[in-house]
């Protein structure tokens, strides 16, 4: 894509009334725009990013036996009133809305209800199960207050899986199977390094429960880990009994405590929601069943805020490879508009889009010094400068957002270095 | 994918409260649920269709140069304020709803207002212009009756770009580029000689308009159209008038009158949101000058609504092949679970996903009559019997769900026929 025609541009201040981090640096990069507290709308360069974890997700979960499907927004009141989640003063957080007729409607913060109640029409038989079914949908949470970005928003994206098993057993194998799963999209993501499977309290139907938490200092949680061991427990919930359950020594482990962000959550929701909506299943012996649930959240601005958080650095936004709005990011240091370089510049940017290689190139006429803030900003993870002295050096200037070294390379040096 | 896993099945009846037939058909499909009245959730198959017309929108937008984004649907009332679209007395589809400070506000039924505001940020000089940008958003409209399916839902996906240009001259190359691109649209999608660019009644900036009609029986408008010339008008709009400005002689034309149903929409919005909003740039001179606007929708699920009114049949739905859900649907006819057959079926659905050809393999343990009729009734665009018969008459059973010969071809034309 070509930067002169990109709507966006990255601004030296973010508005005054942002305190998050990450959507102050997101804001000045042309990323986001604040709406209102805890409303975000997504530019092009944020949604591209935003798409891309939703695909490394979808990935994922498909290939763990998911079946997306996308639920609704408007809610009527009978479903949630089954399971008493309707009342205000029981759910603290809704929007509620009306239809022209006086009908009170909400506005969904989360979708058990509906999915639970929308596969009494699809289950009836022990041979339906397990089905696994989930959805990127917005949420609408009513927060008194929103104060971390993209973090907690008032209307937000949000990745929810649900399982719904034939008993205890099959939702804990396919729980287990989450972990190794949600681990290896926070590693795709680039944060796997950070991000520990934390052990907290349980709800209803089990002692204990476990978090995806990463370590960073914007986080709202507290968490011990032990990075040798691979091993958390979040502060709240750290005991002596939780060693003896576990079956482990405590002195085994070297405890550090850290600050940390809740990037996803698994829970066993047991029949809770079978059995106050009637969804149930035949067994082999005739008898009636309550399905067995879990449900598996993601929120996805959260997560694209908690990269930000961990990579930035004094210069700007830094972006994993697999996840950053363009892989690369070319820069025409034309002085003067010298066409030899703008074209260079051109011919470099279309081959490699044509090679499948996203790539931004940055053909407006501003100085160097502007340019390279920008490119710095932006955190495109490799920068290749264009200029009457790279080429008269053989090529063409290459260096990773994240490293130091630049060094002049030929185009076929170049395709392979970014492609690796 | 394996029909055994897909958690929806095909059934005898829609809901009673279902009157539109694009409806009833899909929920018999297990494409779409309704949730109530004009809100309808979709499943894995029809979310499969939707995601195929919203990437052929995409690409065709990207290619006219439109920058993707994604607004939100909290709105606070100021924007709004300032072109007098707050107010139920003037705007009377608002869904309404509020903080918990009190503060009101609205669930976005259209994005002019958001739009415009945010590019004030971003437009300064005429050399920002021009801008095309564009979202897939729901949009929430509080119809009093919502009795046309997903032809018009209270909450519903839309996909609205705006662009942004220096004046009227450049818009309205723009608008008449953007007539070839909605009609390359139409096209891929399967209903390109259905569809009609038809003139209408224009607004304050425009004597006349232009609306894309697509001939149905289950449209709610009228046109004349000429079939030959491919040229239509609104019936509403239609006068001895429209000829003289056209400078064309009446009598050359040979209309017929049909329903039709308006699958899309592009508006000259001239400087009407640009003022209230006071989105200006500066011009070569150092003068402060509106921006010149225009709109440009389509409205997802009421295309897909559309494309199943005009090719449903008496035995189902018929997907046209760009956008079905799979191009292939194999059934697998193992009598008593003749494990050859079913081997080889499994074998020919691995093959085709691999070559990227998307197939859905029905390996259930049900009877050939129920398969049939199952598989009618989904309308992908290619059937393959796969039985001891075919296998024994050196293949499998080819079939276009659109056409009655059937003929027994080994793999390799299989897989050249479903390809071309």
């Amino acid at each position: 894509m070509l930067q002169s025609q990109l709507f966006t541009r990255v601004r030296k201040e973010a508005p005054k009334d942002e305190v998050a981090r990450n959507a102050q640096l997101l804001i000045r990069g042309g990323f986001v725009r604040k709406e209102m507290a805890g409303v975000y709308a997504f530019l092009p360069l944020g949604l591209r990013v935003l798409e891309k974890i939703k695909n490394i997700i979808r990935e994922e979960l498909n290939a763990a036996g998911g079946q997306e499907l996308h639920l609704t927004t408007l809610q009527s009141p009978d479903v949630w009133e089954k399971t008493n989640r309707w009342d205000d003063e029981v759910v603290d957080d809704w929007f509620k809305t009306e239809l022209k007729n006086g009908k009170p409607l909400g506005l969904a913060f989360t979708h058990e209800e509906p999915l639970t109640n929308l596969m009494r029409d699809h289950i009836d038989s022990y041979k339906d199960l397990p089905i696994y079914a989930y959805q990127f949908q917005t949420k609408f949470r009513n927060e008194l207050r929103a104060k971390s970005g993209i973090m907690r928003g008032r209307e937000f994206l949000m990745k929810d899986l649900y399982d719904f098993s034939l008993d205890r057993e099959s939702h804990e194998a396919f729980y287990e199977k989450m972990k190794e799963v949600y681990m290896r999209i926070f590693s795709r993501v680039g944060i796997g390094e950070q991000t520990y499977i934390t052990l907290s309290s349980g709800g209803t139907f089990s002692k204990y429960s476990y978090e995806f938490q990463t370590l960073s200092d914007a986080g709202e949680d507290t968490i011990l880990f032990d990075p040798e061991k691979k091993f958390a427990v979040n502060k709240d919930d750290y005991s002596e009994e939780i060693f003896q359950d576990l079956g482990v020594n405590k002195d085994d482990f070297h405890f550090q405590e850290t600050k940390s962000i809740e990037v996803g959550d698994i829970y066993t929701l047991g029949e809770k929601y079978s059995k106050a909506l009637g969804l149930t299943y035949r067994d082999a012996e005739g008898n009636d069943v309550p399905v067995y649930m879990g449900s598996y959240g993601i929120g996805v601005p959260r997560l694209m805020g908690t990269i930000v958080e961990i990579f930035a650095d004094e210069k700007g936004l830094v972006w994993p490879e697999e996840i950053a709005p363009f892989r690369v990011h070319i820069l025409s240091l034309d002085g003067g508009r010298d066409e030899k370089v703008l074209q260079a510049a051109r011919e470099l940017h279309d081959n490699l889009e044509k090679s499948g290689i996203e790539t931004l190139l940055d053909d407006r006429d501003l100085r160097p010094g502007e340019k390279f803030a920008e490119n710095d900003f932006l955190g495109i993870p490799y920068r290749v400068v264009v200029s009457a002295r790279s080429l008269e050096s053989g090529g063409f200037e290459l260096k990773k957002r994240a490293e130091d070294d630049a060094a002049v390379v030929s185009r076929d040096t170049l395709v392979r270095s970014i492609r690796n």
